[in-house]
Order: C-alpha cells, then sequence, then structure tokens
C-alpha cells in the first residue's frame, strides 16, 4: 500500500537541519503545507522552529508514517533499520550514490531492510513527492498549480523541469513522484496506485526502461480503461540509449518493442515536454474524442488551411460540410464565407459568427478547432467568450488557437477562466486531438494478456536443431508445415521426390550450415528423378566440408504470398512475437509489427493489419485476398512456443506461403540457449 | 526593379484619410518613420496633420515613386491609370475584391494599366509592406523587432500573425511583404529582390501555390547559395489543398512536386510557424553548421537523452567522445560526470564546467547543444555567461537549451544580450541544427535546370502510340529497347520469336487496350513454335471485339532487378521525372523520387539515391549492383521527351529491367494530349 507515502500522518525528515539543508528546507515546506506531526531528525537532534529535533526516528516515541531521508549515503542503511524497528511504513530516500554509481550492493541492503520491516519505499537518488492537493511537497522542485494530472518520473530532473514549467504552460498537477533508481517502489506501483487516486485523471509518465514489462503491460492496460496514460520514453536511438545506461544505470529494452507496448496497452506515446503539456492539458479539460471527424473554424485562411494539412496528415477526417450544414450555415455567415472545412469566416468572423458556426458544426462533426489570428486593433476577448460558451453548451471538444500571444491576451484569459486550453498553433490543437481520438479508440483493446498454462518441455533435440527437427516440432504443435521427407542418399532422395509429388524442392541439411542459400544449399522446381540425383550430388558438394547429414525434400510452392514470422526475448518484455511482409524489402523499410506473447486471435488480427504492405494480403489488381483467419490462428500458436520451451531464445519462420485458401511454414531457424 | 516599392522618395496614399480608415493609419505611421514627402489622396482632398491632401495623384505636381490604394475595388483601375500618367513607379494595392472573390477580369484590367506604364504593383488583396531597418510601415500589421529576416507571404493574415508574434518569439525582421493575388509582382520577384538586399540574410517564405514553378526554382536556386530560404508551403493534403483553392483562388500543384522542388533547389521546409521562428532564429545569430556531428552537453540525464534521441533520429550524428577528448574533459570533470555524448556534467554543471566542456567538444564535434535544467534555487546567469563566451570564442554553432522558463530567466537576459538563442527544448535546438547541417549540404548542388535547346517535333503518329510505335520512338531517342519484332498472324510470329531467340515473351497490339494483362495480352516464357502459335490465338481471342493489329515479341528478361520511370507535367512546374521501384510495393509505399525535367546526369544520379530501396539496386545479400551509369544516363535521356514531343503529357516505362550490366525498357505507355 502506498497510501501512506502520499497522505502521511506523521513525517520524520532524517538529515541534517541547518539552514541551506535538505532537511531544513522540507521541514519548512511541511509546517507551511500546515502538517504538525512533524519531526527533525540528526545526530544532533536539532529541531527546526516549532518543529522537535532528535537523534533518531525510534526515540520520538509517538507513531511516523513516512519517513524521508536525505542523510549521507553511508548512513541510510542504519537509518531505514531503525525506521523499521519505528514502525514507520513508508519512505523516501532522496539520497544518491546507489546503484546509479555502481554501489549495487547498497540499494540491495536497503531494499532487504525494507522488506524486512515492509516498509515500501521511494528511491534512493530520487527527488521527492508532492501530493498537491493536500499542501504535502517533500522535495526541492517547485511546486506546479493544482489540477488533475500526475506525473511519474524515472528522472527527478526531467520532472523538475516539468513542474517548473507547469505554471507558464497552463497545467496543474494533482501528485508528483520522482521514484528514482526503484529499489523498492518503481513506475509500475505508481500507476497502479493512481488507477484509484480520486484525484488524478490523467497519468503522466516520464521513463527509461521498466523493471518488469510485463507486469507494466498488464497495469498500464487496465489503467487506460479508465484514465488516459501520457509517456515520455527516452533512450530511443543508438546514442539515447546508451546516455540512458549511464544515467540510471538502467537496461533500456528495444524502443520498437517499447512502441508497441505502449500502443497495445491504450497509453499515448509523446516524444517532448512541450507535447506532454499539450496533450495533457486537453485530456484534463475537454471532453472525450469520439470520433475523428473534425471541423476547422477560421478568421483567416492561412492558418486554418495548415491546421486542415496538419490534422489530415495525422490521421484526422477534414471531411466538407454536408448540404444541410452548408444550408445552415449560409443563413447567418456573409456571402464571402468558404463553406468548405476550414471553414472561413475571413476577417470578419465575430463573436456571433465563431458561436452560430461552432454550434452548427457540431452537429455533424467530432470535434472543432477555433482558429483565430487576432490582429491589434482588434478586441478578442468577446470571440473567445463566443468559443468559451459552445464548449459549455456541447459535449463535444472546442478547441481554442488564439494567435499571436500578444495580441489575444483578453481572449487568453477568458479561456483561463472557463478552463479550455488554448493551443499556440492550429497545428499543435490537432495533434491534441488526434491522440485523444487514439485514446477513445485504444480502450476496446483487451486489457490481459493471455496466460500460457499449457505443458512446459525441453527441445527435443540437443545442439541446434536440424530442420526436420524443427518441422517436425512446429507439426506437432499445430503449425501448418507441408509434407516433407528426409533423405539420406541420392536414391531415397528420388524415392522421396516421387512420394511428394514433383516439382519438389530439395535442402541441405547440416548442423554447420545456418543460412543455406550461401552454400548452394537450396535447389526449387526440381522436376524429375535425373534432376533430383544431380541436385542431390551438387548440395552434397556445396557442403564439404562440413557435417553433411542429408537433405530434406518439399513440395514446390508456387504463385504465394510470403510473410514472415518472428520470435525473441526481449530483455525488459520476454517473449515478443514479430510480423511482417516477406522479401528482402521488410528488411529495408521495417514494416514490422510486434506484440507480446502470447497472443489471443483478436490481438493476432490487429497485428496483422497494423503494417503497410497489409493490401498485398487483402489482395490487389485483381488478386484475391489471404485466408485470414489461418494466418491469424497460425500467429496463436506459434506464440505459445516460447512458454512451452523455455530453450527457444530465437526463432524465424521465414516465409510463411500464404495461398488463397492455405498456408504452409517455408523455412524455419530456432535458435536455443 | 522593386527598389521604390520599398525605398520610396514619396509616397501617395489613395483611400479615405478619415480617423481610423487604412489611409489615416498609413499616413501617421509614414509621418511617424520620419517620412516627409507623404500626400493623402481621396475625392475630398482631405490630410492628415500635416500632410497635404489631393484629389488624385495627377495633381500632387512633385513625383512620386510609390502608391498605397486602399479606396473600394471599383476605383482602383482610373487610380492606377492616374498614377501612371503621373509617373508612379510602383504600387500597393491593398484593396480586395479581385479574382479571390471572382473579379479575374478586374485584375487583368489592373495588370495591363500597370504594364502599360510599366508600374510594379503588390496586390491586389494584400496587406502591404515594411521596410524595417527604413521605419517604412505600410500595413496595419505589427511591426516587429529589427532584423535580419525577410518576410514574405501570400497570405495575409499568416504574415501577421507571424509579425505579431515575433517579438515573444525573439526574431526580428528586415523586411516584410504580403503580395496577396500577385497579379504582377509575384513570390519569385521578391525572392530575385532579396538576393542582392543586403539588410537581409535570411529569408522566409509562405505560399500555397507560385505562379511560375520553373522561375521559381531558378531564383530559388539562385538565392539559397548565399542566403537560407526557409518555406511554409499550405495546402498539403487533400483538404489543405480545397481550402487554398478557396482562399486565394489559386491553383495548387501536387504537394510531393512542390516538396521535391524545394529539396533539389536548396530551400528548407518547415511545417508550421514555432518551427519557422526556431529555423530563422538559428539562422540568423548561429554561425553556419559545417557538418552533422554534434554533442549535447547537460546538467541532466534526462532532457539530455531526449535532445540526443531526437538528433540521432533526425540524421545528425552523435558519436561519442574519442579518447583524447575523453582525456581532456576527465582532468577537469568531477568523476561522476558521464563522459558519454550526451556529457552529463550532473546537477554540479558550473560555468567552468560548461565553459570548458563546451570548449573541448568543440574541437572535435561540429556543433554543441548545451542542456541547462534550472532550479529555482540556482543562478543561471553565470552558466549563461560561460555558454556565451564559448560562442564567441569559437566558430561553430554553440546552442542553448536553458529550462524552464521562469527559472532561468537571468540566463535568457544573457542570452538575449549576446545574441544567441535559446530553445525551450532540446528537440527543438536540434531540429535547427540538423535543417542547418541540410542547408550548408544543399549548396553543392547545382542551381540551373539543363536548358534543352535540340528539336521539337510532333508524335509519329496520330491517336493513342501503339507499343511497336512508343517503343521505336524511344529507340530513336537513345532509350535502352531490347530487339522486338512485329508480327501480324501467328506464321510471321513463328519466324519473328526465332528470329530474336526462345524464350519470348509475346504481347498484344491494340489501341483499344491500354492496360493489356486484363486481356491475357501478355504472355511470358514462349519457349517453340508450337507456344507461339498457341499464344497468339490466346492474345487474339483475348483481344475479341477490339481493334486487334497484332502481337509484338521480344526476348523474355529474366532475374533482373526492376524499376519504374514516370513523367508527367504539373501544373505550376511543368514536366516532372518519376523514379521508383517496381512492383507493387512502390504503390504501397509510395517509394519514390521526383525532380523537374530535364535532368543532368548529377540530377539523375541524385535521384536514384534518394529512394529508401536503393540497397535492392545497390545490392543485397551477394548480389552485385547494377550499372548505376547506365540507368543515369537512360533518366537523362528519358527527361528529354516531353520537351521534343510537346504533345507527351504522361509516360510510363513500367518495368525498366537492370541486369548487372545491361538495362531494358519492359514496356511503355505514352498519353498524348
Amino acid at each position: 500500500m502506498l497510501h501512506p507515502l502520499f497522505y502521511p500522518r506523521a513525517v520524520a525528515v532524517i538529515g541534517s537541519a541547518a539552514e541551506g539543508k535538505i532537511g531544513h528546507t522540507l521541514i519548512s515546506q511541511l509546517v507551511e503545507g500546515g502538517f504538525s506531526n512533524v519531526f527533525a531528525v540528526n545526530p544532533k537532534s536539532q529541531g527546526v522552529g516549532t518543529v522537535p529535533g532528535f537523534e533518531s526516528v525510534s526515540v520520538i516515541g509517538s507513531p511516523v508514517d513516512l519517513a524521508v531521508i536525505a542523510s549521507p549515503a553511508s548512513t541510510v542503511s542504519a537509518i531505514l533499520e531503525d525506521c523499521g524497528k519505528a514502525g514507520v511504513k513508508a519512505a523516501i530516500v532522496i539520497t544518491a550514490g546507489f546503484s546509479e554509481t555502481g554501489n549495487i550492493d547498497g540499494e540491495i541492503e536497503l531494499k532487504a531492510i525494507a522488506d524486512r520491516y515492509k516498509i515500501r519505499f521511494a528511491g534512493p537518488n530520487c527527488a521527492g513527492i508532492i501530493n498537491n492537493h493536500h499542501n504535502l511537497s517533500l522535495t526541492l522542485e517547485t511546486v506546479p498549480p493544482l489540477g488533475k494530472t500526475a506525473l511519474v518520473s524515472q528522472s527527478g530532473a526531467l520532472g523538475g523541469l516539468i513542474l517548473s514549467w507547469a505554471e507558464e504552460q497552463g497545467l496543474g498537477f494533482s501528485k508528483f513522484i520522482s521514484y528514482g533508481n526503484a529499489a523498492d517502489i518503481n513506475e509500475t506501483d505508481l500507476l497502479e496506485y493512481l488507477i484509484n487516486d480520486s484525484e488524478t485523471e490523467v497519468v503522466a509518465l516520464y521513463v527509461e526502461s521498466v523493471k518488469d514489462g510485463r507486469r507494466f503491460y498488464e497495469v498500464a492496460s487496465r489503467l487506460t480503461k479508465t484514465k488516459p496514460l501520457v509517456v515520455i520514453k527516452s533512450g530511443r536511438t543508438e546514442s539515447g540509449r546508451r546516455a540512458a545506461q549511464s544515467h540510471t544505470g538502467s537496461m533500456a529494452g528495444s524502443d520498437a518493442v517499447f512502441d508497441s507496448v505502449l500502443l497495445d496497452c491504450g497509453a499515448m506515446r509523446v516524444y517532448n515536454v512541450e507535447e506532454m503539456f499539450d496533450l495533457c492539458k486537453g485530456l484534463t479539460s475537454l471532453p472525450p474524442l469520439k470520433g475523428k471527424r473534425l471541423a476547422v473554424v477560421t478568421n483567416s485562411g492561412g492558418p486554418g488551411v495548415m491546421a486542415a494539412d496538419h490534422a489530415e496528415s495525422i490521421g484526422l477526417d477534414l471531411a466538407e460540410p454536408g448540404k444541410r450544414l452548408r444550408e445552415k450555415l449560409s443563413v447567418f455567415l456573409p456571402p464571402q464565407c468558404a463553406l468548405k472545412n476550414p471553414i472561413d469566416l475571413t476577417v470578419e468572423g465575430t463573436e456571433e459568427g465563431y458561436r452560430k458556426a461552432l454550434m452548427a458544426v457540431l452537429e455533424e462533426y467530432d470535434a472543432a478547432v477555433a482558429v483565430y489570428v487576432g490582429t491589434p486593433s482588434l478586441a478578442s476577448g468577446p470571440i473567445a467568450a463566443g468559443v468559451c460558451q459552445v464548449a459549455m453548451d456541447t459535449e463535444k471538444p472546442v478547441v481554442p488557437t488564439f494567435m499571436a500571444g500578444n495580441t489575444v491576451t483578453e481572449a487568453l484569459k477568458r479561456f483561463k477562466e472557463c478552463g479550455l486550453p488554448n493551443y499556440a498553433t492550429g497545428e499543435r490543437a490537432v495533434s491534441v486531438l488526434a491522440k485523444m481520438a487514439e485514446y477513445e479508440n485504444g480502450k476496446q483493446k483487451e486489457a490481459a494478456l493471455l496466460k500460457y498454462d499449457g505443458p512446459v518441455t525441453g527441445l527435443p533435440a540437443r545442439g541446434q536443431l536440424l530442420e526436420p527437427e524443427a518441422m517436425t516440432l512446429l507439426k506437432e504443435n499445430d503449425l501448418p508445415v507441408p509434407r516433407f521427407l528426409f533423405a539420406l542418399n541420392p536414391d531415397d532422395a528420388v524415392g522421396a521426390a516421387a512420394e511428394i509429388g514433383y516439382p519438389v524442392v530439395m535442402k541441405v541439411v547440416s548442423p554447420d550450415i545456418l543460412h543455406k542459400s550461401e552454400y548452394g544449399g537450396v535447389i526449387i522446381n526440381i522436376m524429375g528423378a535425373k534432376e533430383v540425383e544431380a541436385a542431390f550430388e551438387k548440395i552434397e558438394d556445396g557442403a564439404a566440408g562440413k557435417d553433411f547429414r542429408g537433405v530434406v525434400i518439399y513440395p514446390m510452392i508456387k504463385d504465394a504470398r510470403e510473410v514472415i514470422l518472428g520470435l525473441y526475448r526481449d530483455p525488459q518484455f520476454g517473449p515478443v512475437v514479430a510480423f511482417g511482409m516477406g522479401g528482402i524489402y521488410t528488411e529495408i523499410i521495417g514494416d514490422i509489427a510486434l506484440r507480446l506473447a502470447p497472443l489471443t486471435q483478436k490481438r493476432a488480427a490487429g497485428m496483422i493489419r497494423e503494417i503497410k504492405t497489409l493490401p498485398l494480403l487483402e489482395g490487389m489488381r485483381g488478386q484475391k485476398a489471404v485466408n485470414f483467419d489461418l494466418l491469424e490462428r497460425m500467429l496463436v500458436s506459434f506464440s505459445l512456443l516460447p512458454f512451452k520451451y523455455p530453450d527457444i531464445t530465437e526463432m524465424d519462420l521465414n516465409p510463411v506461403f500464404l495461398k488463397e485458401d492455405d498456408i504452409f511454414v517455408g523455412d524455419v531457424r530456432i535458435i536455443r540457449a
């Protein structure tokens, strides 16, 4: 339970209470916040003002819920031990000098002590917490305006930056917590706590990595059913990742996996702090956006067009107004106004014009952006009042973009009063709306991962699996493997080919050869016995000097579309399934969909529909669609393998052949631990 | 010559001079600006203060360089005529109600009058001009701070927005002009004028469309050799485009062509006004960025990593510091600092730390970003002073990102004093640097388009060209066409196939059939006489009811890579060449390069290297590269065709077969006017 962390009835601050020191500042903030059960703890038993000083927590003599520790690193474990003995329930370890500087043992010790006494703690190496609606500030960071967004930050500095920028950006916060090295409380614990926090409507999270990817996934999925989760995940690229390692000593996993996890669990990823502010402002102050149809109402062509351009490029629907709406608008708008989308009121856009136009478009559209370019000579206040009126009279998002700063100060004041977020540009406003639509849409997704509860076994052979062994394993696990036969010599091969039926494909079998084509180890379209013999000889020659075991023979599959199924274990998230279109284009374009395994058929379906080259599967130029049901079911079976066979570390089915009503594994590679 | 527009010795303002009217405001601004030769012109001969009033320009009696016209639309042509008689050299027609509202004839008349009297004019329907270094403001828009950026805007409202935001955004301007409907002076005239304007170092342009795409291309290319050109082009997407049409009555051409033109002529496209401000600030106040190696120096892990992430994702090189630099840094930085890139000075980053670290990294890197997260308790001024010092002592860009607003006011003041632009986030700072690197790189490009001065002829046949006719035309124009023969009947076909050599391909010839495959009109891999006869019969059957002319026979080309060459006429830019990889992937992924025709071999080479699927041509998995020289030369020959044959409106070579040392047109389609 993290409750005592945010709602302590008594707090001890451990560390120097001398003026200018952290302890002194935190104690002063507690007193200012109206807390009375506050205790200073330091070797000199020095108090601060009316707050009494003690040598240790255990000598205070009355119950303490929360200990805030800012004393030197070498003292922290003894202090935590003392706190445990005194019945402390939660702690914040601000002190640095643990795993982030290589002192891993020190951090393990803290965790062990805390576990022994059932203390939950944030840190070490963290910036503290704020519970804003209860005047609790246990951090040196700026206290932001009151609001409905909770900020959870792995980086204290980044958290501090957001808090100190909050007033200027116009976003209020309910809670803030910097969890530092996450020796005990981590990002997922906090997300879980915030699910039921009635003061929080939106959660903003800054992470570089997560401790337990699967639990993060589960909790984030649950959270997003009722509260939007906005995530900045850094360490995206190669240099970013390296810096993230040196920053918190944590191991950042593959960014692409993280990205697909966020998408799949309904969280919204943003890429910088300004985007985070924009989105949180929208989410906390606008009604939900149910749909993608957006109208732009403007007094100025240029900015209106730019907003529309951007909206369309990020997937919103800027359909033209229908006949009924055009008729309605034409009744009260001057004739020179463009009754298109954007609806251009021209410079003559008035309070009444904006109000009536917005009300009218919201009957047909799901949201509206009100773009207004001010001129020094025009009063923007009344026009803003019109926009506010519409926002109150409808349950759809109405988003003002009144520009620029100084020419519309009156309007900005009005918006602040009526709680509407104003955006600096139309592009920023529509970016927020696109994310809001994405959030509503994401609520439809499955929350929990399928649990694998089948048997767990070892792989059937030692060492690298040969192709026939791997194919047999696939077959036993309901994966669609074409008929195949293994042959040790040319005579057997001829018999096998005849049994399978010409034309056939012949491939080398050797534990030494991973990339068969490079050794001439794959011969296709073999038409008869003579060719089989020649092919066998050629393959055997190609494998000269290698451990040649024979050949495997398949029917030749023609005119099929090809896809790739992959599987690997991510250090943060565990088994991940990859799906993409076959061929070298996938490699170049990087058009691949990822999901945590195991998959349900619904998840598999979503994954297949995510790739850009989907039209190839749906059928182009008169070609029929592939059988999606077969492909989805194959993905589901495939996604169970890493759980049944813990020895499998990586696996590729490449290619998988798709015919209109059939599906076959074309080749397989299993990498074992 | 546009000189009198910006540097008039005498100005007449035509339109009501009553208080509150435009004429009155402009005259007052002229007087405030220190201009003495100012005249008010209106039916009542009303003056403003010491400025005398006249009934018409011609009765003023002393020379007038510039007339500013803000009188009703119906009066403008007579006024312009009068101005012409009085020897006026330039005019600004603010008055609206011309082509943008359908009054095209009125606009044509203005242009005719101006041409007759050799008056150059801006507008109609424009917002006026500012010549900021000379206190000349002939617009109702806000006068921005002084600076080195000239703003040219097709939209008056967008221009006004930028000007009114300029002070807050910290960007100064040299000149501003809104050219409205561009009946005479257009964006290109203004770019050309600004090439030699000594008060302008950077040009910012807002356009929805250009009047003469090729001239725009030529002039922009010349401009960017010495001055950066930053462009917002709106009307990008379908809804944007429609609004652009209704906005200025202009026809926006394909956005992809515009985009490739900007890239090719060394201009920098940005997508919103904030990006424009960011980039112009960087370009006017930082030294040129010669290279892509960027170091990030920070006092805070999170924001540093985020800047590095973004920098890498947009193509900057965030290489780790070399051994020498690490040694150097380790001498004066505390041991806990990360000697990686980002270089993390930790919260203990001091003035000296930043100064020394920045100086040291700039010996190895091309630019540095100084990220600093302020806390309320630390003085940011001295640290900013250190950064300014480095900026002065080096000729490389040093870009501060001091965050956030209120916690670093001291620093922001310092940066303003020393002329360094501070960015709100590291992501914005590195975006600017990436564009600056792109600009320096673009200077290497060819400026002028090749001029076609060969013969101009009609197409050789009437109506739609049949495939053999089209192939013959290609051959005559040095395009690599494989050997082919035309056959009227099965017997001829057998002879032709034998002559070409088996295997062959046979295709239908019919003016009624554009998509041959749909009618079974293409049969490949024909191995002998019997097959030829059968194929002929099948093709003739497929063409039943059509005008069947015979078949054309080619050698079968195997194991080739396929590309597409296309050609079409853009309404703004004329003939455009398209190049892409063959197959349906190109359609789905949209991986295509565009260039204005005709091409030089250098341009063709650049175009080929632009596509994402280039690795396929360079050779993957042991495959050799194609012969790029042959492909480039083919593109050059191809690009001349629209000039030699004005009747060609569109053309596709799809596919073109590429072998390691050969190249062949696989199929051709020519659309004639």
